[in-house]
């Protein structure tokens, strides 16, 4: 079986049924208003495993041979699909044994060995992962299960678009992330069937642009390296199965950059309170910066995995907040006399600013003797209050520069 | 009218039927099992407004009589109850004016003004800004809509316990964050009045246990100050009808630590995807924390609400990865000469460390004469990698402490 029918993914509906959840679909009134279309999300940030991943992995290895259960099931990745597969293998009685990188967040390698996967990590990349993987599976006799390039996996995943369509007949637009390009391939399969008025969007990370680089040539392009903070669809190479079937059924393709996939994430969580990883917001990105025309139309867009390392979030919430002008950092340049930076510290208070991180620099040649530098970070209830506190500065003949 | 009624809880559900949510209830795998009960979660941070007091504040706005629709509806508060009062004043085509003190969070700020109130920040604590409030009140002869001692509040917080029983009829226990009141004696009365076996257990922060501590006077206490993350539920006196409600309906009342709190709202995050404040996640914290007897119940905990600041959820996420053992801090003496700091740096990367802070003292009393002292906070994979890095360090004759 080379290709993908819609038959597939109803049979695939069927296979899931009691194993991943029909997700949420959530309309978002905050989203909407700020892009201007009817926007809902799909939550698959909140599916078994914390990602769409185990769809697809569940549909395939639910389809082995009794020959091939004999065997581990086996796969390379770093991210998602490690879970969606050691969840999948455990929940049908079968071993799994995962390749990862070594550098994989430890959140990610806890969860996947937490699913009952045996974790092999090594290589100090997904591609070094990869080889060895496959050696295991030759000398083994086991079964590779392929990230997207893959009837079966693809098929799972389109189940997400049947889903949709139930939960929102009238809907117009779908905008869907692309790593590999399994999970649009099989909701666009899904789509166009059911209603092929619906425009299919796909998204990519700007850094990590495979699949709209080679729709661009023409044949499947492997890009040099790379660079986005959305690890889960960062591919180097599209599958020649899903590159064929993006051509036949996806209406266009659209980046977004790695600052708008972090903004975006820190709108997620303070305006819907829902946890969603780079790669997964890539979508609501490509909404919320008008990457396309979505005006006035149902827009659905998948939010397709949660799965987030701790410091990136951290990351993205002090961004979010320096982006809102919540936090901001300054130099002051203050006398070097006893009582100067506590008349600085009090005239936070009175401003009710609260300091974040404070600097007492005496040793900088840009300062002239007789005076000291300080450089604090401090957060703020708004912009304004930041006007404020620097006119009030500067009419205490303070010199003061604020550095973002 | 001075009591609440079972019957005016069917009324209330009538009355925000097409207004509010009804809220998912989340089984949570994660939960139950580390907590040993069927552990379940009502996510009310997901309730328009991002709090259940919504609920309340519609019902009793929704009551008011044609003379009292004239005048302005007005409330203080810092927090949650604010923006449930604008959105249900401006639902119900009425103006409403909120008194919030002047640290509140700016998010707090501009939501209540986003959903239509004129909002005038005054005073240094809650306290003054309802005093300002009360005189507003009697200048304008407009309706004061309190957080919660009313009955009509009570009574649209009970419809959480509806859905929940409609949810999860076999629900064995309930568990409530407790701050006024008003939302575990609407549960309380719900759930007695359907199944009185049902245990209701209520839970307050341990710097603000203003409830606990009366109940255990046996009359009304005022707690000299509040000292705890959970802003939401800091109330110095709790009212007199849901002290009553409380004693009659409720079977025990227990206490979480703000530590409890932060790292509760930790794992919400990681486990579950959701992002819930510290207010909202007491009542988790209560299971998880094994502060009662839940072993094997089938226990739904109130997710109250999710409107946190973003600088808040920084420190929680922070400390969430200190003490999960993913990001320590340690100092480390090296030798003052070139190159050594290159060396320590470089152990760091192929330990596949990553350094988030670094300082390189020369200056300090406690270092002897021709070595530096390192300062760095690291983030790591797990808390075996520290213990081969520091060994690493030592093998190498360098002095190393860890101090967090």
């Amino acid at each position: 079986m080379d290709t993908v029918k819609y038959s597939d993914i109803i049979a695939a509906q069927a296979t899931l049924r009691g194993v991943t959840k029909n997700t949420a679909l959530l309309h978002s009134k905050s989203f909407s208003r700020m892009s201007g279309c009817n926007c809902y999300l799909k939550m698959e940030n909140l599916q078994t495993t914390g990602s769409f991943k185990v769809r697809g992995a569940y549909n395939r290895i639910s389809k082995l041979t009794e020959e091939e259960r004999k065997k581990p099931v086996v796969a390379a990745s770093a991210g998602n699909h490690a879970q969606g597969v050691a969840y999948s293998a455990s929940s049908l009685g079968l071993k799994s044994t995962i390749f990862m990188p070594s550098f994989t967040p430890p959140s990610k390698v806890i969860a996947t060995r937490f699913y009952g996967a045996e974790v092999v990590l090594t290589g100090d990349s997904f591609d070094d992962a990869y080889q060895v993987s496959q050696e295991y599976c030759r000398e083994h006799d086991a079964t590779y299960i392929h990230p997207f390039n893959d009837p079966m996996i693809i098929a799972g995943q389109g189940t997400v678009g049947l889903e949709i369509f139930q939960q929102l007949p009238e809907l117009e637009m779908v905008v869907v992330p692309i790593g590999g390009g399994g999970l649009i391939s099989g909701i666009a399969i899904a789509l166009k069937t059911l209603n092929p008025q619906i425009k299919i969007i796909g998204v990519e990370a700007a850094g990590a642009a495979s699949m709209y680089e080679s729709r661009k040539a023409g044949e499947i392009v492997t890009i040099p390296h790379v660079d986005t903070i959305a690890d889960g669809i960062a591919v180097k190479t599209p599958g020649g199965l899903t590159y064929s079937l993006i051509n036949e059924y996806v209406d266009d393709l659209i980046t977004v950059t790695d600052d708008e996939i972090a903004h975006t994430a820190y709108l997620m969580l303070q305006r819907t309170k829902n946890l969603a990883e780079p790669s997964g917001v890539a979508s609501v990105a490509a909404i919320l910066n008008h990457k396309y025309d979505f005006g006035g139309k149902n827009v659905a867009a998948i939010v397709s995995g949660g799965n987030i390392n701790m410091s990136l979030l951290e990351q993205i919430v002090e961004q979010g907040m320096l982006q809102e002008g919540l936090r901001t950092t300054m130099q002051v340049i203050i006398p070097d006399q006893s009582g100067e930076l506590n008349k600085l510290t009090w005239l936070f208070t009175q401003f009710k600013i609260s300091i974040q991180n404070i600097e007492h620099i005496r040793s900088t040649s840009s300062v002239p003797i007789g005076r000291v530098m300080v450089v604090c970070t401090v957060n703020l209830q708004n912009q304004e209050q930041l006007e404020q506190l620097t006119d009030e500065l500067k009419s205490r003949g303070l010199q003061v520069r604020v550095l973002n």
